[in-house]
């Protein structure tokens, strides 16, 4: 793998979409091939399963469905897409990725760290982010900024004791894989996030 | 579990439609409650996985890509209609089963039966069989049955080699369980098949 592989995670609505703008024009103004996408998601074929998972009519889908659903989306997005990108050298940031599926059905759904993981090993083999940036956010804030939106999607509608668990559990795996996983202050202006992130992102181009 | 799961396997235009209902009629004539099922598919949600996985358009799918979306459908038809099923006592007769992700993923497409068995631990935990039925034919019969059928899907329009692969791969997993999948002679008349199979059931509900 020649090109950098950062994955974004964190809740709904703490702006991760804008700051994968802003690092992507950061970098490709330092010359850089960037590839944006997202999970579930990313290909045809992916974006298909994400829309099966999200649809609010499966109300009756069972949490090991769900996890399965997700495992074969990204495997499809890790060959279709993230690993030929990694191989031309490009940079490929990810709106969500592995560490969505550990904390939403390992942790929140009960399904075990484990059996979602050794899942998702098979769908990703040795694709594994260099860097996954956490943004950590007031849970307030991220109230303020989810009644601005509508039409909330399957999993958005949860209860918030299931968002808190999801929250929770990210601070669980950072424990797990402290060299990969990296807290960011979400709070503030985008452009204080923003130099927040390029801080992050300088440190693990360095190496 | 309460009840009784039978599983048919073999290739299509095997005759496998029609010796289920006539199964079927066996068991109700006999009192029994019979649910007749079919994979991928069973449920909603199920089918839903289904049509993805058949879908022909869906050319660039990864193997393991359609390993793990047939077990999210077969995770799906489990929690939903196969276990509470047999938890009620009833007959579960299945149009393929976890058999046919072991041979067409994990020996046809090379994913390797153990990699494709953990998948569909996972999805079906307890729910093994009590009885596999594979029909074995001859390759011309087949033929000359498929030639008959119109609109094949994305599967069944794989190469004559791949089909060997799977019918072969049905001998190595009958090596590998030979208490649970058993073999009839799928040649012959329907009554002369159904005899055969009825002889088969018998020895296992004699247990």
């Amino acid at each position: 793998m020649k090109g950098l592989f950062i994955t974004i995670e964190g809740p709904d609505a703490c702006g991760k979409s804008t700051q994968i703008n802003l690092l992507k024009e950061y970098f490709q103004n330092k010359g850089y091939d960037v590839v944006i996408t997202r999970e579930p998601g990313g290909t045809k074929i992916s974006e298909k399963i994400r829309n099966l998972i999200l649809d609010k009519e499966n109300k009756t889908m069972s949490y090991k469905t769900e996890a399965l659903l997700y495992a074969a989306s990204r495997s499809q997005h890790v060959d279709e897409l993230i690993r030929p990108s990694l191989s031309n050298g490009k940079i490929v940031i990810c709106d969500r990725f592995v560490d969505s599926s550990l904390v939403y059905q390992g942790i929140a759904r009960s399904l075990g760290i484990e059996n979602v993981y050794n899942l998702n090993l098979f769908a990703m083999e040795e694709v594994i982010p260099d860097i996954t940036i956490f943004f950590e956010i007031d849970e307030c804030e991220v109230k303020r900024r989810k009644n601005n939106r509508r039409n909330l999607d399957r999993l958005e509608s949860e209860k918030d004791e299931f968002h808190k668990m999801v929250y929770n559990g990210y601070k669980t795996l950072k424990g797990m894989y402290p060299e990969r996983i990296k807290t960011i202050d979400a709070n503030g202006t985008i452009q204080q996030v923003h130099q927040r992130i390029i801080k992050l992102v300088e440190k693990v181009m360095e190496k």
